[in-house]
């Protein structure tokens, strides 16, 4: 990966398929949202968000998220997508993951998005603090 | 459709597919965004938008879109999608499409989201007001 | 539902929505997959093939699908799409399920498909005997 | 991309998403067909049947498709998607494309499909005779 989204700690890279566009012959809204989720997901391995679910019963849920399109995307490209959290959206019991989208294509941002993410208690079925390890990883990372 | 959304002036009804599910057997994200794009396009096609795209060259695009998730849903269920624009949020060159999620299975919202549309003058490939029958629709709808 | 695949013991209806098509402006091949699989588990919901794998541990695997085309399909639509089993193609540890989609639009097939599908046991992790009670049902829901 | 699939005379590489899983936990069906499609878009770039469909007006349409399943694929992997021509696949009016799917987190083959193409004159609205050019092709890169 090149110097695109170099700021983000967290990048993926994704090639866009033939198939992610629609009628109109571009990428697909919902697409942003798998790519989103891909970045997400990687984030999350990173901190070993699973590991601390398995330890504390407390694990990661998507409260909300949003997507605001930049540019229209099409087959043949590349994307990057970045994920990153802000010190300053640590909350209580949730936090906001954000997202960007850079086309190789265009070399330049096709998309941001955000995730609002809160600590659930699985045993208990309800919100929780956010772990203490999870939080220190997240500080950590970026 | 029964009662749910009923102050929605377009709704859609849709199943959901076993393999609406993700790995957390719960549906994914993304598929609240595919609804969301059928409840607008019902709701294009309730104003006509696509004939005005054609009397006028201007069109509505995308240009952000956010979904609040309020209760996990499985398969089997059923949904309505319900969407309507604010008089309000009816600006110079954009207006925002508010949308809504139900239920049957659980007789509640799931989700709620929003798009923000912004009316495309595709000839001059930059945005435009949005045209004033399309307008004029839109107000008489809701 | 209508008389469209009247033969067919599981039937289901879905909505074409506007982003099932794809850059060629017609539904795209993934989709009549999904309508294949949503017909296969309404017909293993059908003859409880979940409470079986229960009771048993052997549950159905798909090992192949095919889907032949016969002919677009567009937005808006709406589709039935049935499954069934033939006893002659009932094996030791395995069947073929039979798909078919019927578009409304059309008032004709537009997709015929198959499934092989190969009982296995979870526990053992390889291919076993259909269970007695599965085969009976098959046997009688045709 | 190492030395799987060498054989194949286009190859594509994809990374697993984990929004690829369905509620087994396992790469869902309809993904398979997403990589073959790819698969299929990459060879025909390479043939150029674009170009040919804009000279001769005669395309390329999917008739059937199949897949048949080895092993279960989970995320985090990548894969490698195939696509051949058999030089006696190749009829008057279609050809028989043949793909394959390797995991590099397994090291072997995952899946093993076939497209039946036809070639179709979209100004006639019928199937054509494979252009001349587009055989040859096929014919040199097999």
């Amino acid at each position: 990966m090149d110097d695109l989204l170099a700021d983000y700690p967290v990048r993926i890279e994704v090639p866009v398929a033939w198939g992610d566009m629609d009628a109109f012959a571009h990428v697909n809204n919902l697409v942003y949202f798998r790519w989103f989720e891909s970045a997400r997901i990687a984030y999350f391995d990173r901190v070993e968000a699973l590991a601390i679910k398995e330890e504390t019963g407390i694990g990661p849920i998507l409260a909300s998220t949003s997507c605001r399109f930049k540019i229209p995307l099409t087959y043949p490209d590349t994307i990057i997508a970045g994920a990153s959290v802000q010190a300053e959206t640590l909350g209580d019991d949730r936090f906001i993951m954000r997202y960007e989208v850079a086309s190789r294509q265009h070399g330049r941002i096709a998309a941001l998005g955000t995730g609002e993410i809160v600590t659930f208690d699985y045993g208990r079925g309800k919100k929780a603090p956010v772990p203490e390890t999870l939080r220190q990883r997240i500080l950590d990372l970026g």
